[in-house]
């Protein structure tokens, strides 16, 4: 017998000794981190409103009941109850019953009205018919990318079972080690922005934290090949850890499965769906750009397959000796800030991944207390001794004087912008402007990826920032909903409809004017003076916003439809301060608020002059050990 | 044909190009790092006494030349030639010809002799007979160690010469990488003395310098576990190199062809030897304790059988971009300062090993000059602040002192030393001591490994300090061969003779009392308050040694002939100065006087306070970039 098997067994009585007499456990068993737990009587066991929290607690175990195959009702009496238990309103779009483990699968646009107060209404569903419900949201707005992981995951459920399995039982083996220390190897994002890729390693345990591209640096990719990382085999890693969906963390998540790893991504739900989202149009934009893509959209699926979703605050085992927690990091929908206990006390180590410090429209901002940490790996992207941002107020009111006094000319807008983040943010504004009558209502459009990535955060809204989500769950008022936002979906004569209107504002990718439909926007609106272009991101070296942005106003059109060169004569603005990235203040005070404080700081994810101006910063004002790694080095903690 | 067969194909044309056309080239192929230059007309190549020289410095690599297996003379008629041609008096004791290369294997008391002025009596010898003679020198003392090992290799020879081509392969194979980085991995040996061991690592290469035990942590080895060291397999190792052969950096490479590295250890000839007589010593003493010995003597004849060796100055590649040169370390027989030359001009790294700055009488002071040299790994045993020792001259004037006082009371010396280095510095005190008449002239007893470890020295006096060498070689004075050294090779009995003889000195090992036949000597003089007990090295805490230095005077005897207690009465005198590592100041110069100065210094073998000192001082002091790494660290540099 096993370890596991014994561990198992041994659950299995402790659970017995547990619940009362009449409820028999068929089994007990493993999925990922989860206990999962199978009895013949599960209406009793529903029963009982508290007995799956005792048994977690008691267990320290994330449990999961579901009724014995022998025992269930057939699925098309079973709907009817269902359906006459969940209110009308609840508003179910899928009800989906799998005989194989005894789950419904519920979408529904309204999912708290499923689960009930404190998850009445899904206990009374199993007392009444002894499935155990699922439940997710319909997304507001259509999102194909939502809807085909769900899919999909509906379709592989059996390979993701045996999966689950195989992860379950290797998080739970045994200890091999006496030994005890704590490592961090870091294989990127050391002293530059991008390809973010770091190794935690114990003598039992290998994670990697992150897997990005270097935007801009095509060739710059993590040194997985190296022996500390994937070069003595993928399946040396045991865990993968995705703190959000950005492709400079994301990329080469997929590749990893390419090169034969077939273990757990542990992240979010919405970073699991963003990264399906944007490493797809990596792809895309690869392949547009003639070069070969580092793998194929066959392994984004594998990943997507292989994901084993967090919530905030949840405290999970990935690893015998190691347990992850994530936190909000108020950068994007569903960032994490990554906290690792290790060795069951030994050490404690937070990743920062990209956070913002302070709230923002979209999302609180980032938690900085843990119950220990020990050393911290900290982004340090603003992290220059001369990068502090504009107030976010002011930038407001700089945007609004922009657009009204295009209005005033009776110009129209265009805004380039990134789909993920800071889109959505700028909606948030736009929206709260036209309520209160700051700007005059008029149509905003929206143009590539923003339309979809919107979607996606509709479908979070426990993500988002507090009242925020207040409003969207108890006022019914998603601003994301207004009647001012207008996806293009008609192409270029949509366009063309658009450009020979009233006024109006345009949010469109790319966000650094690199290709995509804004291309198609300097086309339809750049001849005109009274227009306006404003910047409300970063524009990278090298980008043709950046140069716009320095004044110049040849713009090269090659785009297969149009060629030559377009003569901008546009006005162009540029409105700071809508940053996802904390800055140099927001940086320090997620540092010097932080409970408890790090003993150890390595600052990284930051040019060379950011990560060490950060990092002397650090240990002058608030005596911290502080390092700015090289990549491919290992720091030694314990 | 693959790229190392092109290259040997280009290379015989270069050959061909260069030598006279009337000698003809049928072969050319690598044995490790040898070039090696098959001819059919090895007398005509012997006849230009310059033409290897030439090309050797063309096309930069080590040339040997050997003749064409069809062309050989019949061994037999061969022999009577060359035994005409060597001088009487160079005392050869063995000849032996190797048909399957064209071989001869001289072994002669005069070496020297046999090679001639600037090689003019091998050359003659080719000339004469087409043969290519390779010289070694008969040790003056008979030495098992040195004739098994020659045994051994001779009877091995063609699976060595298979080791040697598949080695040459390797260090000749292609650069497969664009990239360029150099970093330095840790397994041991930091903030410690013990358990040497690190990983130079390049995109292409991978070195293990030092594979040492941690002397009284039978637990404690080198981390070669993970996956940046054997993690990945023995044979992702492109090469081992040895410092020298202190167990504390050797005593683990037999164990590497235990985990099937199948690759090269690069060291110099005494180095092998040495470690052949101290591994084998070491699994002895493991059995003797009863503890499991983590490999077997066949390991240690597989690393003799891999040794590939190498002599001071010599630049010898080892892999495709890194070359290696030893240099004269001070510290004991064939000990190395080891200097890396990566990547063409791209980075250097010196390894001190373990050093002596100044000269001993057995060994000039280490070399600290080199080419260039960006990174120093750097002993720092006696780092600390207050390390500074006795100056050698008052030291030999105490032990004199301490000898002459036993003497004048009838009474005898007793000294516990160990078996290499620190004993042969003694005997040479002692020799000149007597022909000086500074104490008189007395048998002085050499029991142990001692008798041997000598032996071992007198066949490599080419790596003795220049002045002793020159006497050995030239005044044919051969201290160690003075009337007064006797072997105690009669066991018990002899011992009891001495005891109950006329006064006498005794070294014997282990040098720290844990065993060994010093406790023979301790039973025999123990009792008489007119003998003496003298220390002349570190006695380790914990040790027998540092107790009765501590004043113990109570000696438990169970060592299976006696037991009981011992009740010591002898007299117990320490005499320092007479280590082999350089003192705190000794280090300072080393670093101080380094020509060029390194940029980075990382300090390591020292307990963690020498090791801070000595980091510390070295950053206050001289300005340099210092760390003091922990076991498990990886530095990048470039
Ligand atoms: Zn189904
Ligand atoms: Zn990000
Ligand atoms: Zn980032
Ligand atoms: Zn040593
Ligand atoms: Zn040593």
């Amino acid at each position: 017998m096993s370890s596991v098997e014994r561990q198992l067994d041994d659950l299995q009585a402790e659970i017995e000794d547990e619940v009362p007499s009449d409820i028999s456990i068929s089994d007990v068993t493993y999925e990922g981190p989860e206990l999962v737990v199978y009895t013949r009587d599960p209406k009793r066991f529903a029963s009982d409103g508290d007995l799956v929290r005792r048994l977690a607690s008691k267990l320290r175990k994330r449990i999961t009941v579901r009724p014995d195959p022998d025992v269930l009702s057939h699925p098309r009496e079973a709907e009817d109850t269902v359906r006459d238990i969940i209110p009308e309103e609840a508003g179910v779009t899928d009800l989906d019953f799998h005989t194989d483990t005894g789950e419904i699968f519920i979408e529904a646009e309204k999912p708290g009205m499923v689960i009930g107060r404190h998850g009445s209404t899904l206990r009374e569903i199993t007392q009444e018919v002894g499935w155990t419900p699922e439940v997710v949201r319909t997304p507001p707005i259509e999102s194909s990318t939502v809807s085909n992981v769900r899919n999909f995951l509906k379709q592989e459920r059996e390979e993701r079972r045996d999966i689950l399995e195989r992860v379950g039982r290797q998080i739970h083996r045994e200890e091999m080690s006496d030994d005890e220390w704590v490592r961090i190897t870091t294989l990127g994002c050391c002293r530059e922005v991008g390809r973010a890729s770091f190794i935690i390693s114990t003598p039992e345990t290998r994670i990697l934290v992150d897997c990005g591209d270097k935007p801009g640096a095509e060739g710059e990719v993590p040194y997985l090949q190296v022996p500390e990382a994937l070069g003595a085999g993928a399946n040396t890693i045991d865990a993968v850890v995705l703190t959000h969906a950005h492709l400079d963390h994301s990329a080469l998540i997929p590749l990893l499965f390419k090169y034969g790893y077939d273990g757990p991504i542990y992240c979010t739900e919405p970073t699991r769906d963003l990264m399906g989202l944007l490493t797809l149009d990596y792809l895309d934009v690869a392949a547009k750009e003639g070069r070969t893509p580092p793998y194929e959209s066959s392994q984004v699926r594998e990943a997507i397959k292989h994901t084993v979703p967090i919530e905030y605050g949840d405290v999970t085992d990935i690893a015998p000796d190691v347990k992850l927690t994530m936190h909000n990091a108020g950068h994007i929908l569903g960032s994490a800030v990554s906290h690792f206990h290790i060795g069951d006390g030994l050490y404690n180590v937070a990743f920062s991944g990209d956070i913002h410090y302070d709230d923002t429209r979209l999302f609180n901002g980032a938690v900085n207390e843990f119950p220990r940490v020990e050393t911290l790996v900290m982004e340090s992207t603003y992290g220059g001794r001369n990068d502090y941002q504009t107030d976010q107020a002011d930038s407001e009111r700089r945007l609004k004087k922009v657009i009204n006094e295009a209005y005033e000319r009776d110009g129209k807008v265009v805004i380039p912008a990134f789909a993920v983040g800071r889109s959505q943010e700028i909606m948030l504004v736009l929206e709260e402007a036209m309520r209160s009558g700051d700007i005059p209502e008029m149509p905003v459009h929206l143009d590539g990826m923003i339309w979809e990535a919107t979607a996606i955060h509709t479908t979070y809204p426990e993500y988002l920032r507090d009242d925020l989500r207040d409003r969207i769950f108890h006022e019914d008022e998603n601003p994301f909903l207004a009647d001012q936002f207008n996806h293009i979906d008609g192409g270029e004569e949509e366009r063309q409809e658009v450009a020979d209107g009233d006024p109006c504002i345009v949010l469109s990718t790319s966000g650094m004017v690199t290709g995509g439909p804004i291309m198609s926007w300097l086309h339809h609106f750049g001849a005109d003076p009274d227009n306006r272009l404003v910047f409300v991101g970063y524009q990278a070296q090298g980008t043709l916003g950046r140069r716009i942005q320095n004044g110049w106003d040849e713009i090269p059109m090659n785009d297969g439809r149009r060629s030559g060169n377009l003569t901008l004569k546009m006005d162009v603005e540029t409105v700071d301060g809508f940053s996802g990235h904390a800055d140099r203040q927001g940086l320090e005070n997620f540092v010097k608020t932080m409970n408890p404080r790090p003993e150890k700081v390595l600052c990284v994810h930051g040019d060379e002059s950011s990560v060490q101006d950060f990092s002397s910063a650090l240990y002058h004002e608030y005596n911290m050990r502080t390092f700015a790694p090289k990549n491919l080095e290992t720091f030694r903690f314990k």
